[in-house]
């Protein structure tokens, strides 16, 4: 089953619906106008159907996840109907399909990582052969297919980065890997789009990055749920401009789905909607590929069973302000 | 205005409700109750004025905010209030001021922070003396007042941070320090507590930190709005089991209310509900101050104008796994 969300005008301005898939080409079909309907049938009135219907579906995928079964048999019914009332005409364009609880993203490909340190002429530190580091991003700037990422006005060196996004479905603390698994809900494709030259200065402080990553994600175009892939055998390809820069396999991550599932769980609860990133596949960014990206550059990045997460990279905004140095107060 | 929240049991289990006081001493107004009586003398009925009270004044804070100058209004209009019948009855018990949005946390305190870096044997990064660096902590981890904050299984040096916390009210972007004030709705204590062992194993991956911070944090007692202070000028106190261990002003920050939420602007929207901590005030860490936490410990914070935040260290969790060091895949 694939989830998605699109756009759709209404007197109140634009929403965003829950869409659902079997086959994305053969047509999505919207998942709280199949509720609603499935609601009048047994009984309800128009008025109580479409206020239940929304409590189940509402826009926000991470707040539906957040309604267990309650969500995902609405889903499943969505695509079971024989009616066909619920399909959405035509091929929809498709926005952000999760607007993550939290966002958390690791480093699970050991070439990628590796590189980049030696790049930065920098030791690779022990501690990411030793635990699956990760930060915490901004999860408040997320963006969809087809979407203009803004390019910040204090960066020359926007990348991109190609990672497998983990989409939490069920709380849980203190998870080994094994029950980890259960608490995955499905798969996406991130973007986690980096300004180099601040990430780097910033990561000189040892901690973050932050503005070097918390302008702008891309999810989408829909989420895939867990049991139609094996996450650790998936063909993952980045294109610019048409031009394939990269073609690995997720089987090259040093830690596997369940260690890092597990490992975001321990001394805290993992809850539905939280977006975990795998880290950037071996190659996925054109910062360890010595080449550059330029406003207005279409990436596109690929990854099988998942679609094609196609985002343009916009102008570079204007500056109004920006810090002066500080002097130390000495200790 | 101060803003707060408590737990009120219902048939549905526990809810919050935010509160509002001009002086917490004589006594708390609940938000909800006032607006929906206050709808009813509008001529409201009893349902309507129930959804459209709920709508107005949700359980959650940073959701309440996102309501804007409607949500201020009730919570001014319930202090207003000549009849009395939204007051609370005595003390209540309160629980966390805000479940934020985001929560953004600085280093604006160079004399903690260089103490820090030294006591790792590290030099001082330019960097923390050029920009506001900060990272991205976790949202859905917040405790109150009172709250046994959970001792992770993998941490033996836990650790208190004593922080001003700053609540954003209003959208914006690429904001100047004069313009970002206008932002702020008001001001909290932040205990970001801190995991030091791990911590300092994260950071030398230069990213995070992640496990080191993201088991829990606190808020409260109350909100403050920005009017009632003056955040440059605010004597910040922690007791550990009545001791005094810090008594530091706010004053000595290196970088102003307005820069720190400029800075957190630049590239990205601050919103309605975001937390961004100021970093921890010089000498309010035990780390800095060659003492050590034990559980069961009891920490006190208190900000001048901000009241008492009280925290109880749980006792250590029980580890179930735990991640195996990997070896390099080679580059």
């Amino acid at each position: 089953m694939k989830l998605a969300r699109m756009c759709a005008a209404g007197p109140d301005g634009a929403e965003a619906r829950i869409l659902v898939a079997d086959d994305p080409d053969a047509g999505w079909f919207d998942v709280r106008q199949a509720e609603r309907l499935r609601l009048q049938r047994r009984g309800a009135t128009p008025a109580a159907a479409r206020t239940i219907a929304s409590a189940i579906v509402p826009s926000s995928m991470a707040a539906a996840l957040g309604g267990g079964d309650a969500f995902l048999d609405a889903a499943r019914g969505a695509l079971e109907d024989p009616s066909g009332d619920a399909r959405v005409d035509g091929a929809p364009a498709l926005t952000n399909a999760l607007d993550p609880s939290a966002y958390r993203d690791f480093m699970a490909f050991d070439r990628h990582f590796s590189t980049g340190y030696k790049l930065l002429g920098r030791e690779v530190p022990d501690v990411l052969y030793e635990l699956p580091v990760s930060y915490f991003g901004n999860p408040l700037a997320f963006f969809g297919p087809e979407d203009t990422v803004p390019w910040p006005h204090y960066t020359r060196r926007m990348d991109y980065e190609l990672e497998l996004g983990i989409v939490i479905g069920r709380c849980g603390a203190n998870l080994t890997p094994d029950e980890a698994l259960d608490h995955v809900v499905g798969l996406t494709i991130l973007n986690d789009f980096s300004a180099r030259d601040i990430q780097g200065r910033e990561m000189q402080g040892g901690l973050g990055p932050s503005k070097g990553k918390h302008f702008g994600c891309a999810t989408g175009p829909w989420i895939a749920t867990l049991d139609e892939l094996d996450p650790h055998a998936l063909r993952m390809r980045a294109r610019v401009n048409g031009e394939t820069l990269c073609d690995a396999p997720s089987s090259e991550a040093i830690w596997s789905l369940g260690e890092l599932v597990a490992f975001a769980s321990q001394g805290e609860r993992v809850q539905p909607g939280m977006l975990l990133g795998s880290g950037t596949c071996n190659g996925g960014s054109t910062f360890e590929l010595g080449r550059q990206l330029e406003p207005g550059d279409v990436v596109e990045l690929e990854i099988e069973g998942l679609g094609v997460l196609r985002n343009v990279l916009g102008q570079p905004q204007e500056e109004r302000w920006w810090p002066t140095a500080k002097t130390a107060t000495g200790s």
